[in-house]
Order: C-alpha cells, then sequence, then structure tokens
C-alpha cells in the first residue's frame, strides 16, 4: 500500500464554542496529532511560552517571512500580526503525520483557498442562546465586547457552508470523538488518494 | 438539537473487490442500518427469495415504476431490468435510518446526480494484481469473463473521482469499520446541515 499522507485539519469555531477545549483534549488523546503553533508579533502575556501559545516574533522576522512565502496564513489584529508557519505544518504532513491548526475563520478560508485538500471544521454550540450563555458564563467580559462578539457570529454564518464538517458542541467526550472521528475517515476520501487512482489506473491499462 | 437525517451511502467497486461482503458483515455488526433491496425483471435463482436477494418483477410492473419515477436509479443488463425502488430508502432516511445502497457503479453515478447528498464509496483491492488473482482465486470464471472484468475495472477507474470515498479492502475488518466510520463521520458534514445553519443564522440575525 502507499504510504498515507497527513491531513491538514482546520479548526475553527464562534467565540465562546469552545474550540480551545476540543484541540486541547484531542491532543491529550491522541497525542499522534501535531499541533501548529502560530507566530505572532504581540508580546507573550505572563505563563505565556514562546512555541508553546505562540511563537513570538518582530514584526521585521514576520515580514520577512511574509515575504519568503513562509507562512500559510496571516492576518493583522490591533496592530499585531498573527500567522501559521508552513514549513512545521507541510514537514508534518510529508511525514504522514495529521495537523491540527485552531485558528479564526479568515485565516482558515486562505488556508483552504492555498491548499483545496484541507480539511475545515466548524465549531458551534447547539444554539445561539447557548453561546450567548456561555459568552456571558465568562464573567470576564464587557456587554459591548459580548455584542461584538455575537455580531461576529451572525457574520460569521455566512461563510459556514465554506466548511467541510460542523462540530454541534453539546458534550465535549462526543465532540472529540467525533473530530476524530472525522480527520480518521478523510484520510480514505477519494480526493486525498489521487496517487493510489492513478496507480491502479496504469495498471488496469494493459486490459482495456 | 435538530433530528438526524439518515446517510444514503452508495457503495459500489470493481468486480472482485469484495463489496458484497463487506456489506454483509457491516450489516450484521451495525443492524441499525437500513439496506436497500434492488428490483428486477429476471428469474430468481435457486435459493433467492423475494425481497431477499431482490424483489422479483415483471416487466410491466419495472415499468409501470419508472413511469411513475418509482426508482432512484435503473438500467438494463442482459435483457433484465435492475433499479432500486425509491420509497423504502426515502422512508427509511426519513426516519433517521442510514440506508446502504450496493449497486454497480452507472446506478451510483444516477444517484449522485438526482441526490447530490448521496455519500458514494468505492471499494477496490489494494493493487491490480490482487485484483485479477482474487477474480481467478473465484475458478468459476472463463479466461474470457475474467479479461471482460478487468477491461470494464479499467472503465470503471476514469470516474472513481466522482465518488467521494475510496474504501481499499486489504483486510475486511479493517474495511468494514472504516466504512461505518465514513458514515458516521458524514452526518457532520456541513452540507448534511444546512437546516441547523439557517436556524442559528437566522437566530444570531438579531445582532447584527
Amino acid at each position: 500500500m502507499m504510504s498515507r499522507k497527513g491531513v491538514l485539519a482546520v479548526i475553527s469555531g464562534f467565540s465562546g464554542a469552545g474550540k480551545g477545549t476540543i484541540v486541547k483534549e484531542l491532543i491529550k488523546r491522541y497525542p499522534e496529532y501535531a499541533l501548529s503553533v502560530s507566530m505572532t508579533t504581540r508580546d507573550p502575556r505572563v505563563g505565556e511560552e514562546h512555541g508553546r501559545e505562540y511563537f513570538f516574533v518582530s514584526d521585521e522576522e514576520f515580514e520577512e517571512l511574509i515575504k519568503n512565502d513562509g507562512l500559510m496564513e496571516h492576518a493583522g489584529y490591533c496592530k499585531h500580526y498573527y500567522g501559521t508557519p508552513r514549513k512545521f505544518v507541510e514537514d508534518k504532513l510529508a511525514q504522514g503525520q495529521d495537523v491540527i491548526l485552531e485558528i479564526e475563520m479568515q485565516g482558515a478560508l486562505q488556508v483552504k483557498e492555498k491548499y483545496p485538500q484541507a480539511l475545515l471544521l466548524f465549531v458551534t454550540p447547539p444554539s445561539a442562546e447557548e453561546l450567548e450563555k456561555r459568552l456571558r458564563g465568562r464573567g470576564t467580559e464587557t456587554e459591548e465586547v459580548i455584542r461584538q462578539r455575537l455580531a461576529r457570529s451572525y457574520e460569521e454564518t455566512q461563510y459556514i457552508d465554506k466548511y467541510d464538517f460542523l462540530l454541534i458542541n453539546d458534550d465535549l467526550d462526543t465532540c472529540v470523538e467525533l473530530t476524530h472521528g472525522i480527520i480518521e475517515a478523510a484520510h480514505d476520501n477519494v480526493c486525498r488518494n489521487a496517487e493510489f487512482v492513478n496507480s491502479i489506473k496504469t495498471q488496469l491499462e494493459v486490459y482495456k
């Protein structure tokens, strides 16, 4: 059989949907996944570690990477850059490891455009009511910030159909197993097996 | 949460790939699947039962069904009709049951055209050499028939990219579990959750 290539799984979702928790638990249960670490030009916060939460770099380093096509996607938020280093992801995929990328919708759609084989998953709570409840439940956000997040969630609903899978996060355990099952199944997608199909086509050509 | 609709899983594959065995084992392990039984105008063979191997009907009954759009797909082979009764499949899907349809490529592509949400799986042995070995291993076919089947397999390779998933049948147990996993994951496909996406879009609209 042919060597199995890694699947690039991109996970986004509404703010408050719980995607961070899902990814954390997924990696804990299935340490064979490679987790992509984003790069940023913002300063590290207390407790954050270079290479764990982010790769913290200077504006010059970041811009150099953009220039050399070293990022799979990048965007600016609040005067800082955020992006996904390409090399780590491509190396792991080539080695046959599945890679998890937890990024915002804007970045996810950039990745999908450049890598149509990327598997896009969107995490949502079971209802808008539940989303609002979770945002308020944090107890750390002002009413204005909560309304901004809900408005952005509405904007994001317009693009969900660009994703491959929808993860309704009702129960963490179920959701983690669904995510794993979806990534496993993706290995057998016809679009990820072009090499095999071409090979068997060539082998059978003598009988045509 | 919204009621879960059934997935229509259409399984085809090269002659000799072992799709019959996979489907049989899948239904045995997971009796919650509904297996669609095809309809034919050919005579029943010894041991075959009406409603188990096929629904055996007359030419007139079959043509009446065609006329009334009662078949999801149909084709003629060797002066006989073969087809898939629509009502059984649609009833089961509406009740939330997943339906397995084991049919030839021609029928599978007809189904996909009418039901883009159908999940198409194509079964192949791990290599052309293995395919030939399995066809010869049956010991019941003439050399001419074997060559015809291999030639048809070559023809079929041209259309594999119209399928969603490729099942490389190396080991029955693995293959059955893969098939089940693929159908499970398909429930979370964005294209099969339009109702949910529209509902959360409407709920969030107040915040835009």
